[in-house]
């Protein structure tokens, strides 16, 4: 109930402000007025800095958790945080955490950053906006001498790319199995944690509680193509979507493709075509944002002269609604039951262990961004990240915000990948202003 | 018209045969009757002798061209051909020839044999009958003190799984570009003939002019599951289909399986997948035995959570008419622009270079087949072959015939190939009262 006065205030607020324009009030112009703003050429000129470390000759980056790259681009980045007066330290999981006192020590934290780390051959704005765009907003107010309320901290997750691992590790779901999988740099997780400056011996000591933190906010670019073919500048998240994948083998007979007659024949590539047809089906049948993949597919004994006799394929869905996942999932092993019938061949399912649950943004902090946004002159849309973040792990222990910018093209986890200059700071700027807002907030 | 004449005689006569039991001429005997038998527990256990050869450890067989197994199988045949009083003696491609005289050195040879080489992991029936098949008929012939007009010859030829070069040898089809590919040996064709004693440097020498040989007649299992499914006794071959492979490119967009909407993706295997499903239906559409068949297919990048960019899929056809693969791939080739156009992909073929062309085998032959098999009161079928044979490289050179016994399961290529003793002996019965009636034929 508290929240949901809080709510009404704030949008009453949010609305008087960009119909009206001003409202007087100096504390209400700190927040969405006019004076602070990230500097656009500071924020470009540092994105292009940070994407040197663990690049390769022909100019690829392969700043993989826990290699030299990343190693380099982390310690690059602590000194950053130091010059912009944040106290960095690194927690257990090797999360670089850089602290900014507020004026009241007793209100909870307001955590915001994102990531450094990257896949291999990627791109150079997944994880660096969200964590420059977090320095610039502590170098904002820092050149405006400002102290909020609240304190702040800007968090850098450690290898998000290879599984959420540092923020999992803050929300208390980094296992001691976990610990043991390896890493895209080869070594394990705990290695790897060690190889950073953490102590993967120690991770209940980077643990933090739920209720620990006012707010998480992180901001990234979209790596769809939504925003830039609807021509909108800002994202305001709903939620991550959960993800399950099944393993899914088709078993037929292999026979002679040239002595076995059509009609005698149990092939196990055409049942698996018809069952990813059946998919696109079920999945695009009914509305909503939805996605289902069949991204992977082996054929045996594959060749020319044979009838596949087993096909192992591999079906991924995301939904914002884990249940919306579980309807759509019986619908295909309804469809995929008549299929394997039709066709003579057996068709079986095994979930993957993988699965993550879709992770909500909080609402209240949703139509904080969105305030902000449109106080800032910018269109938005209320939207789903398709992409696994470090805010679906903070979901789990704290009230969480995410903002989008365009992707061009779409395209990310590629060289190609590129959010323009504009973007990037119109993204920093609604960072700027929800914390300021979440600050300026009564607490909850 | 003079074969025509001939074959009214003789379908005439054998009718007699078959429903009045006797006739009393005794030469007419020999050809139809009761005394020419072939010994059935001596063509089992010759096959269960020449599997020995090749097998390894756990039983399974590996009697590959080139390889100890099969040069130790090839000897134990040359010494089985020795005692049947066969002149044996191997041609410049590794054929091995065994001749026996006729009553009139002036007629031409009618041959008959088959294979004795494998797949690795291959089953004792493709090609051992064929090859056994032939030595009993002349164990049959010896036994009976019979003398047949025509001079006879056993042939068995060399690496007919590797290619049917051995018999493309003969028909002069062997390049020596084809003498340079490895076979599954891991030696060159070139290598491997020596190794069996051929010449790889007088590969014209084992070459056989059209109009050399009055036939060439091959039994051999059906390697299908027609016969044994419709519990027919014999096949009667009317021809070895034609085979076309190409290599289908189908590319889309790869891009991230959580981000890109269902409606704004190019996945190139949904549209694959179309595809393999549009062969079926064209393949299905129309009446006869053709068959086609998607047998192979990779998917790049294949991973769960990437949109497929790029399928690469093989597709084959099989028909007895050349035209008809071409008819049915234009089709294809329309049905695949329609579903490239639908789902924002391109589909390209790429023909191999790997095409054989149909073999008919001789429609007067078929019918001395017919007859031979109905006399024995066995039931027929005429039949198209799927499988490639050595028979379709003599085609070029030689009327053709080709008998085919039923496999249990239509299973081949595999242990597990089985054919029952007594469909062995009527395979091999119908062989020999066909080389009876060829040679009692009038001289074409």
């Amino acid at each position: 109930m508290k929240r949901r006065t809080f709510l009404k205030n704030l949008s009453v607020s949010a609305l008087c402000v960009s119909t009206l324009g001003l409202l007087g009030a100096y504390r209400q112009r700190e927040v969405l007025g006019t004076p602070l703003r990230v500097n656009q050429a500071r924020l470009v000129s540092r994105v292009a800095e940070l994407a040197k470390f663990g690049r390769d000759d022909r100019g690829h980056g392969y700043r993989v958790a826990y290699t030299k790259g990343d190693l380099d681009g982390r310690a690059w980045f602590i000194a950053q945080m130091k010059q912009a007066g944040l106290d960095p330290a690194i927690d257990a999981a090797g999360n670089i955490i850089g602290k900014r006192k507020g004026k009241n020590p007793a209100l909870k934290p307001i955590a915001f950053g994102s990531h450094i780390d990257m896949v291999p051959d990627g791109g150079n704005y997944d994880g660096p906006l969200g964590s420059l765009g977090a320095l610039e907003v502590i170098d904002v107010l820092n050149e405006h001498k400002m102290l909020t309320e609240h304190p702040l901290e800007v968090i850098i997750f450690a290898n998000e790319e290879g599984g959420t691992v540092g923020s999992m590790a803050m929300a208390g779901g980094l296992t001691p199995a976990g610990l043991q999988q390896k890493s895209q740099s080869g070594l394990t997780m705990a290695e790897g944690i060690k190889a950073i400056g953490g102590n993967p011996d120690n991770i209940p000591s980077a643990v933090r509680k739920r209720g620990d933190l006012r707010a998480w906010v992180e901001l990234h670019i979209e790596q769809g193509g939504i925003l830039a073919q609807e021509n909108i500048q800002i994202g305001v998240v709903e939620g991550i979507v959960g993800i399950v994948h099944w393993e899914v083998t088709v078993e037929g007979f292999a026979n002679h493709a040239g002595t076995t007659p059509m009609n005698a024949r149990q092939d196990a590539l055409l049942a698996a075509s018809r069952l990813v047809i059946a998919v696109n089906e079920v999945i695009t049948a009914v509305p909503g944002n939805q996605v289902g993949t069949v991204g992977k597919l082996a054929v045996a004994p594959n060749a020319y002269n044979v009838i596949p006799g087993k096909v192992v394929l591999g079906l991924e869905i995301r939904d914002l609604a884990a249940d919306k996942i579980e309807t759509l999932f019986r619908e295909i092993e309804h469809r995929a039951a008549a299929i394997a019938a039709a066709s003579h061949t057996t068709i079986r399912f095994e979930r993957q262990a993988n699965a993550s649950k879709p992770a909500l943004t909080d609402p209240a902090l949703q139509q904080t961004v969105q305030a902000a946004a449109k106080a800032l002159g910018l269109s938005t849309k209320l939207m789903q990240s398709g992409a696994g973040h470090d805010s679906q792990e903070m979901a789990v222990i704290a009230p969480v915000a995410m903002i989008f910018v365009p992707s061009v093209g779409g395209i990310s986890h590629s060289p190609r990948e590129l959010t323009k200059p504009g973007d990037l700071a119109n993204g920093a700027n609604v960072l700027l202003q929800t914390i300021l807002s979440i600050d300026k907030a009564k607490e909850q």
